[in-house]
């Protein structure tokens, strides 16, 4: 049986959903109070998870010292006091939508961790809502 | 891969664990505390998960707005400052433990959700006990 | 200058908000949900607090653990899994709001405290509703 | 000895701390990331506090419902799911600081609220940052 | 569809990660400054879960309570304000990193824990840190 | 009126409650389980407030970032993955209680902060033990 790690690190940024393929009208039906031109914004929580096997002379699955580096020079560094929409060249034709967020977290992030080590992301953009990719 | 979207609810109700087979020394030896007949209480906290694949045009697995609108309607707002025993139909003849009060919310939500998203329930009883159905 | 050491505890309780004097509809009327009949519930978390000076052999305000006894001894074993209304004295002819609730824990506490130390009440009746006693 | 009651809200809402007299190094040296052209954002919670006697007909110093009212009707949404600097007259020429937004929040709340009530307002504008005011 | 019950407890305690195979300066290298040889200590959360189909007589997969017991006689009064390394048999030839303590919980619970439940064990080390066993 | 702004920061740490002057026996007695000879440890939550009034240029009574900055330089760097007993000066003859770590904390800060703002602490040992200083 493999063992889970996770690390929780966080970013403060503004963002605007909207879809530049629709009316001014459909993205206020849409996306309500969300759409608003000017933005709002979100304390994001990330919650990095990384599933293998301890290494027997560390008893470490990942060392989470360097997993919090990974995402801070990865994701936080470039995330945080941005706004999503304007500042990271990933929205500029993606909505981000807290889903839209985990993912393209989890496409950063891949390929900075060892092949062997599943990886999933889960992202709290209020305390009420959150999205886990994969689910 | 799928993403899970979830969104938290609460509702604030008393009940009582007591099951009517039974004398009332099993009763009290079984449910202790648990089995007042006066009635004890609890803020639920319940979070409601959506397993699925974001739209193109939205980003959205699920509004969680609507999602937000239809846990409030269907679950809240039926359980809220009630006695689950006394005011819901669903426990009057089956005992208001979390396990079934989870079971019970999964099945009133089931049909109310697009039959193409995974459905999860998770309910808090207290900070401490949680249940999730499906596990 | 002194110091204020804090302790929480909790218990779950069921009570019904309901004025003897008034008629079902002005009961009704200034309670709302909250006087179902019926009655609901909440987890409620309890901090109690004391201030004075750290005795110099010991270092402490107060035993912490001594503190946590005394709340569960006097407290929490009489009001966990108890409907307020009808299972607890204090509570026959005074309505079970939380600024009644913590006032009468802080006149229980009162006596059980060393005089020489300030003691203080905070209830949380939910995680968006607490009170403070005395101010 | 008076109570003191306590009611949560919530808002989302994107700003950038700036002063329209300073040179836009200078803006930049003091105010570093918070001063980002096309802002961030944060998940506000808001505690406001009242203290008074309980009314002996109610138990209650004020109905929390009511209270939750007022703060959702004047403050949670006007700035929920805003941009402080671009939507709020409040904030037209004043920075958004979270020392400002609360006391902003009190100036608003003040004349809503009984005379004979003390008010206070505490703001967190992450985890990890709040004011509260007055002091 | 199962259904999964967790139970929330707490143990203080102080460790220290440690390989008696290498020189000071690898483990010093590796482990930094959890390898401490005067030791440090953290606050851990522990959820232990149980899965399977609630009881019809009951409607419990397990009584939390009993459970809540279990975990307390043999993990938490074992652990609690103790130094890992030094007080705790399983941690005398083992680091006790987040990832060997959940599985030696996990190998502690599993036999007195009924077979046909499975058993998951996640373990906080401190409010960004946890694992999951089994994954 | 002043307003009083708030940092959280955190230090994990091993400790052991001792009076050098007492028997073996009188410390068990009087410090229970919080006096093993092999310490015990907490994730520490430390919380510090300055009051005054917000800077009419800037808005801020004093600047969150400079503050974080002050306590991890002079408090978490100095206390985290520590012993508390052996390797922090302060407690070489001083018993460190929660109460004790928090009077050292305020000692240590007073000169770092500018002397018109009032300063406060409050730091959780535990999610349940708590200590303010001043009260």
């Amino acid at each position: 049986m493999k063992v889970a790690i996770s690390r929780k690190e966080h970013f403060n940024a503004a963002h605007r959903l909207h879809n530049a393929q629709w009316s001014v009208e459909k993205n206020q039906r849409v996306f309500g109070k969300c759409n608003n031109p000017n933005y709002h914004g979100h304390n994001y929580e990330l919650i990095v998870t990384l599933i293998g096997n301890p290494h027997p002379d560390t008893g470490y699955v990942f060392d989470t010292k360097q997993l919090s580096d990974i995402i801070r020079d990865n994701v936080s560094a470039k995330f945080d006091h941005k706004n999503l929409n304007l500042d990271i060249e990933y929205f500029k034709d993606l909505n981000p939508t807290a889903e839209n967020i985990a993912i393209v977290i989890w496409n950063i992030l891949r390929p900075l961790i060892p092949a062997d080590l599943e990886l999933r992301v889960k992202l709290f953009e209020t305390e009420r809502n959150a999205v886990d990719y994969p689910a």
